[in-house]
């Protein structure tokens, strides 16, 4: 099942600086192969729904083996199966009609 | 890794009422014999990622097996390392301190 | 304009233990008159929009006045016209299903 | 109180395509003046709390007049007091990292 999905970690107790993590996240994320999109609260992923979900819960593996002690993210994820969509669809999709 | 989660399933295209499809997706959440938490606006679900979200994923596959074409969930969810936490738990920490 | 909305609401930078803050912004929401509903991972609140976010811009106000330098909020809010509904009729809609 | 949200606004009850209604909301926050950016399933938004929060309610209502009876939203939000921050910096505070 193909999702695209758009995903927030929120490493916890490190600070109130938390781009380091969210670096971390970023390049787990990317190193999936998966497709991708950085925005400024969250990162848009496309792919199969086990791929993407293995991905975040290895950002969440990752920062606790580096010391984080709490991750709590936020995911919306979304599928259909009327006809292929993907990340730039979506967007194009609404652009057409601004 | 244990994770305590919560999760909204939002299918589109089934008209208004959507509480056929989220019963649907209650049972099988209950099925798989996780803790789960019914509230308003969603559902706490406590226990292992990778079953957390292979009960989530079949939420998603059944209702399009059922003819919803598009299915789009709103989730959190939280892991942590410095000790074990329940739904209970959580609740209770806040509750005491009211 | 009425809703239902649910609200977590994340202290960063106070240390893995948020329970305080949590309860500090129950305080708040409770203190409205609104009805809410408390669950692991969120506040279900129920009122009209303008009330509601109030509240929740409250709690991020008195959180930084406590001295916590950073908050995120995940929230869900759903309004409909087609009839009213309450947390209760939501939950009830469900549960009759199963 | 300045605030970086991310909202994702769904309607129910319309059909499988919500491409219109998702415009007709990328229109209104854009009208606002304030900093927006769309990404693939949401837009971030950048303002005071009020205003941003304004603007997400006038997508609701505004959705309602042209007659969709239930609307579903999905919002992050996030106050900070240590320093200002941009949309831009934020997503460069991490690219500088990768």
């Amino acid at each position: 099942m193909k999702v695209i999905a758009d995903v927030c970690i929120v490493p916890i107790g490190v600070g109130v600086s938390v781009s380091k993590e969210v670096a971390v996240c970023e390049r787990i994320l990317r190193e999936t192969g998966l497709k991708t999109q950085l925005h400024a609260y969250g990162t848009n992923i496309e792919g199969e729904w086990d791929e993407v979900f293995a991905a975040v819960k290895k950002c969440h593996e990752t920062l606790h083996a580096l010391g984080v002690e709490r991750v709590s993210s936020s995911i919306r994820v979304g599928s259909r199966t009327d006809k292929p969509q993907t990340i730039e669809d979506k967007i194009r999709k609404v652009q057409e009609r601004l």
